[in-house]
Parts: C-alpha cells; structure tokens; sequence
C-alpha cells in the first residue's frame, strides 16, 4: 500500500474532466484566470528580468510565450520564466494546509506544453486540475515537518505537479507516468532560507520547467524508480518525517484539493494577510489618521514573526515579508497593492516612522489565518479589531467578481482593457476552447 | 563564522594557480584526463541517447559539444547530458571520505565554458581543482548523515562544485560567487532511491547544468542569500543533522582535497571493488576453474550489501549495483569491464549459476576498501584472501599509466587510436594549452 507513485500514475491516466463535478472545473476556472494575472502582472520585475536575459542565449526556438511580454522561448525555459513571474508579486494562489502555491508551476508547464502541441481548453484545465491534485497531496504527506526543516515547499512538491499534468498532455501510460513522478521526485528542490531573494521566485520556475522535462523524459523511456515518492529513499521519506502517504491516497479521484484554493488579495506572504483586513478595517471605519497613531499592537500565530518578521526591510521583496511594513502601509495608503511594496515607499519617512511603532506578540492560540490589531493614538484611544477569517481564505474566499478586479489590476497595465477582457472571457469558457494556446496569445505582448 | 558561503566564494575569488603546489595540479590533470575517458566512454548508452534525444529539440544554438558523439548543443544542455555520459558507467572519479563524484559534475560545467568562452588550458584546470574543494568541502560537511538518510551526495553537494567553478571562469566577484552558491544552494537534488535507474545519471548532468546556470545568473545580479550553506536553513542544516561547518573551512587553501581523489578500475560501485580484485587475485594465483567452485563466501563493509546488494539484476545499471553479480563475473570472465556488464552476460547460464553460489557476510570491521573472499571447491578445497585496501583506493592508487590504460580502453573504440593518444598529450600538457577547447575537439567525433 506504499506504492503511491504508481496509484498517483494510475489515478492520472485514467482521470476523466467529464467525470469532475461542476464546483471542481470552476475552480480551476478561477484558478486558471488568477494564475495568468499573476503571471503577467509579475512579467516586468527584476527576478524576470534579469532570469530571461540570462537564460535567451540558451533558448532553443522559439515554442512559447513569455507571459506579459514580447519574448518567446524554447518550452522549458518559457515554464522557467513564466513561473518565476507568477511567484515574484508573491501574488500567487495558496492550497492553505500545506502553503504550496500549485497554479504558479503547474500553469507555467501546461500553457507552454499547449503552444506546442495542440491542446484543447479542456485537456489544459483538466491537466492543471490533476496536477493541482498530486502537488497538493504529495505536499499533504510531508507537511509540517518538511516546511519547519526548511523546504521550500512550491519548489519541493510542485515539480510532482507540473511533471503529472505535463504526463497527462503527452498521453503517458501508467508506467511512464511513474517514471515521470520519480524523474520529478529527485529534482525536487528548493530551500526556505532563499526567501527575501530572487531565488524564492526561482523555485517556482524551476520545479515547472523541471516537471515538464520529466514528462518528456518519461515519454522517451529514461527510467526511474518504480516508487520515487513512497519507496523507503523516496521523497517522501527522505524530505518528511514521519512521511503521511495515506494523504496520498485517502479519498484520491473522490475529493478534490482544488476546491480548497485560496487566492491572495494582497501581494505579500499570506500569514499577513489577516492583519492588513484588521488594519485596513480600523482605518477605514474609524478614519484613523495614521499621524495620530502611538503604537499599533498585533496579536498573531507565531508563524507570521517565523516568515514576515523583518523589521527593516529595503527590498520589494524584503517588503512583502514583513508584516511590521504591511501594517504601516495599511494605515498609512488605505490599500496594501504593489504599489506599497516599492522600495519608494518602504523607504519613505512617513512608513518608517510609522513602522517603528508595530510591535507582534505571537500567540499559540491564534490560528493563521486570523489575527488580533489594537491601535493606541495620541489622545489616548484605544481600538481593538479582531480578524476571524483573512479575505482570501477558505472562510471568505474571493468572488468571482474580486477574482476579476485582481486580474484587472493586474494585466490592464500591460495588455490594455480590451485584451484582458478578452482574456478574461477565454479563462471563464476555457472548456469551449478548441486551442488552448490562445490563452497564451492574449497573455503576451505583441 | 558560520559565514562558510561568503568564505568560500572568497576564497575562490582570490585563488591562484600559480600558488598551488605541483602535486595538485597533476592530481586535476590525471581526474580531467579521467573524466574525459568516462564521458567519452559512456556516451552510447541508453541513458545518454534518452536524454539527448529528449532534449535536442529544446537546445540553443550549438555552443558545446556532446563528447564521443556528434550532437552540439547549447552549454547548459552540454553540461547536462555530458555529465549523464560520465556517470552512466558508473566510472567516475570518488572523493572516498564521502562517496561524492566531483569531476563528472565540474567537468561537464568547465569545458562547455570553454567552448563558449576562450579559456586557457591553466584556468580551466584551475577551475576544476576549485569546483572540486568546493564540492568535497560542501560533502564533508554533511556527510555521512546525509548520505544515509537517502541523498545522492553527487547530485545534492556536485552542483556547487559546478557553480563555484564556472563562477571563477566568469570572472565573478565576491558577492556574486556567494549567490551563485546560494542559486547552487536552492537547487541541490538527487535521491538514493533513483540507484539502478537512468536518473542516477541524470543527478550528475543535472548538478553540472544547474551549477552553470547558477553562475550566469549570479553574474546577471540574480540574488540568493547571502548564506546559502551555512544559514540556519541552508543546504547544510536542512540536507545535513548535525552539520559540520568547520569542515568547509578549515584549512581551506592550505589542503586541497583533490589529493585524496581516487579512480576505479572497475566500472561499477566503488564499495564492491575489494570483492573484484580478491575474486580476480583468487581466480588468476589458483587457476581456478569457474565450474569447480561450489560456492563464494564475502566477508564485506555492511554498505557493501545495502548498496550492492541486487541478488537477481537484469540490467547492467543493476548488475553494476550487484557484489553478488560482480564476484561470479570475475571468476568467469577473469576480468571485470564494460562486457560483463552487458544484459546477456548477466542472464547467461554460467552467470546465474555462479552468481547463486556467491553469499555475502557484512561485518562492521571491515572498512569499505576491504573484502575477504573464501571459495569451496568441487574436491573439498578451500581457498581464502584478504584484500586489505582494493586498487583504486588511496593506498593502492591507480597509476599515471593505469589512467592511460583506460582512457584508452574508454575512447579508442569510438575516438580511433590516435585521436586517443592527442586528447591523451592534451590533458597532461594542458597548461600550456591556450584554448582549452581544444579538449572538447579532440573528445567529440567528427
């Protein structure tokens, strides 16, 4: 019963869109549509930048797209790209018991894969769904250990992801998918100390481009162990400890992990995310005027200090990982975006001075997505607003109009309105689609 | 202290080839002549011709050369699948006190470089005896716990010898060298499981390309932390328990580990060459007739049967994984090489019986380099020998002719003799060589 990487294989080939419930294929939908945003609205960062001058040398000819811009690239380095893009906004959807974010390698893999071969919409929606499905349960089975040790867990378990749904759009059998799996399992990297640089955005391009070389590995008989995730070296084993592989199986082609995804309303770690609602809820129904603030008190699950705990950041990067910064920007803009993530404005007097007065007590009590804020201001007053659930999280998910509104920001930017609505409308009908590669065509820059 | 990223990448910055002394510099001459034989050698097999075939389509513009083949590719994919080549014959060079094979990963990375960057015959070597204290140093430090644990050390600690290497070449500077070890850092893979499949291979090309790729990203300012190895959720600390930093430093540009580099003469598992060569002394001293012995007894290291101990392999990935298959083979063939390797070697009738008689006994006193071999024969007679350090070892190393012996044996078949014999001149004289791609001219075929 250890032989998971078989039964993943199995599932995989055998799994029929037809078969989905309909709350299934919408998700992927929205998950579909939040991705491509993501991607896009991240195309024009450094991380991308300086990634895509470095590897355009290397590209064989051109077979995809570069997501929100004009370069096209051999397939495995368009995944590379496009998936360090989707992470670099830290903007990304979250499956939220185990904090990998699947869409950001599994989308970068499969969307390439369609420009090459022709893929109808529902072939690409239903790989991404599978994919979705074995990042999100290889993650299950090693999570919490695996995170606290240190791993990256989108680098780690998403490259199982990208290698299952780029397996199902080639049309793997049963053996060759578990040769996929495992191709995928001793590529599995990627370390949490790298969060704050550029290589956090790596991991996720890495594992989509090294999830899509797997598959094609496979398919040309490279072999691998019958048992890469499962078997007593496999990954599993080696990256958890104690390794849950029921999680693996319990309920596989019953249940759906997709239909957990949460999507991020601010573009910065999500253990943050219930104290910019707090913050941003004082200030606006209280219309506190930040100058008049003595201290701001957050009370949080000791997680957010553990991965936001930065209390001088400079970078974008370093910005998003400190929840003393997301706090101040809340009070300070009224709106926690992009734009309050740009050195500019972590750097700006006013931000500073206000950071200064955030202090965090973590508390066991306190779950992860839920977060205590009490305000003193300068004559005395004090405020208190205790956040259940984030906007975001399963709890309170995004609407499918809030899903829209993000795509929106995001791409209007660098694609014009006309075009992100027309990508848009192709994310919603996705499964009427004959030629899945035109998402990508709306996607890029002319 | 624990700055051990920022101490290495310094060092390597600041490193000299005029400051080595003589005995190191022919130490790299002897592995890159080495390595050169095994890529060479191993580049026909199935494993190779897979991955090639795969990745062909995805290549830039032909940069590097595939050794002992035709294929050109861009250096990244170079570096990949000639370090595929190197390990596919399980031939490669071992740093003993931790089982890592340097070369078969920095080399792939120097002479794509090479190919694309003109680069003297003094920097490249230079180079690969950096790469090489880098990789070692890493290994040392995590070593023998992460060895156990299930991590293949070549893939998980090569990739910053590649790094570091193809980092010197380009000429980064401190704070780039260090994020080329972080970006080296975050991409560390390969398990133990994959040991008797093609993707043991791959773990070899796989730390070549990434190490490469690391250092082109670093010198494109793609950021990693600042710590990638020591920090407290580095690659040493999440990959090593406890971790042995001191390792890394001490002593570092006073030693060079490249000395204690050994080479097989066996193209198999290095832990079952003792039992070859005391099977081969038996077999030669006694004229023994295979068909007479009634059955082999080892007394072996306890790694000996956890590694090697594929009682019934098929393949010649598995019987090169099996001490059982490797005795009855000496006895046989009273040789042990490529040929005895091959699948219908391995399933012939005299091969299975003999291998049925073969019994292993692990003893924890034995070291890894040493076996005792007793034989029964048909009449009665017993004969026994203790083979106290096998060739190869540090104590018994092969010799500067030994090495010419199997480059020969490795590359006349595909190179033709007198090709052989130039690459063979190459190396040895390759300080006075002004292109240093020369190497790669002379290992490819026409």
């Amino acid at each position: 019963m250890n032989d998971v990487t078989r039964i993943l294989a199995s599932f995989i080939v055998d799994a029929r869109l037809d078969d989905l419930p309909d709350g299934v294929v919408h998700e992927a939908k929205r998950s579909l549509l939040h991705w491509i945003g993501c991607a896009v609205g991240g195309s024009q960062e450094p991380s991308v930048v300086r990634a895509l001058s470095t590897v355009a040398e290397f590209s064989g000819r051109p077979q995809a797209s570069v997501l929100g811009r004009q370069e096209r690239l051999d397939i495995l380095l368009a995944a590379l790209i496009n998936g360090i893009s989707t992470d670099v906004l830290s903007f990304g959807d979250t499956h939220p018991e185990t904090l990998i974010h699947p869409t950001g390698v599994i989308g970068p893999a499969v969307l390439a894969l369609a420009e090459r071969n022709r893929t109808s919409g529902k072939a690409l929606l239903h790989a991404l769904i599978l994919g979705f499905e074995v990042a999100s349960r290889v993650s299950l089975a090693v999570y919490p250990w695996h995170y606290t040790r240190g791993w990256h867990i989108t680098g780690t378990a998403g490259v199982f992801g990208a290698a299952a749904a780029a397996g199902k759009l080639l049309g793997l059998d049963e053996r060759r998918l578990t040769w996929a799996l495992g191709i995928a399992a001793t590529q599995a990297a990627g370390l949490r100390e790298m969060f704050g640089s550029m290589c956090k955005n790596l991991h996720t391009g890495h594992a989509a481009r090294n999830g899509l070389l797997a598959a094609f590995l496979a398919k040309n008989d490279f072999t691998s162990s019958d048992n890469g995730i499962g078997a007593p070296r496999g990954f599993a084993h080696v990256l958890g400890e104690p390794p849950n592989l029921a999680c693996i199986t319990n309920g596989l082609g019953e249940t759906y992990e997709i239909l957990k995804n949460t999507y991020k309303p601010f573009p910065c770690g999500v253990v943050i995310h219930p104290v910019i609602d707090g913050c941003l809820f004082l200030r606006t129904s209280h219309r506190v005027d930040p100058d008049r603030i003595r201290c701001i008190t957050l009370r949080v699950n000791p997680l957010v200090v553990e991965l936001t705990g930065r209390k001088d950041p400079v970078s974008t990067l370093e910005g998003k990982l400190s929840v003393y910064h997301s706090a101040a920007a809340a009070f300070i803009a009224g709106k926690v975006g992009e734009q309050e993530y740009r050195p500019e404005f972590i750097a700006s007097s006013d931000t500073v001075a206000l950071r200064k007065k955030v202090s965090a007590r973590i508390d066991e009590a306190i779950r992860e997505d839920e977060a205590e804020i009490s305000i003193e201001l300068a004559d005395g007053t004090t405020l208190h607003h205790h956040v259940d659930h984030a906007t975001g999280s399963a709890q309170r998910p995004m609407s499918d109009g809030d899903m829209e509104d993000k795509l929106r920001g995001l791409c209007e930017p660098l694609l014009t309105k006309d075009r992100t609505l027309q990508l848009m409308e192709a994310c919603w009908r996705v499964t009427e689609i004959d030629d899945a590669s035109i998402l990508a065509s709306l996607a890029r820059r002319d």
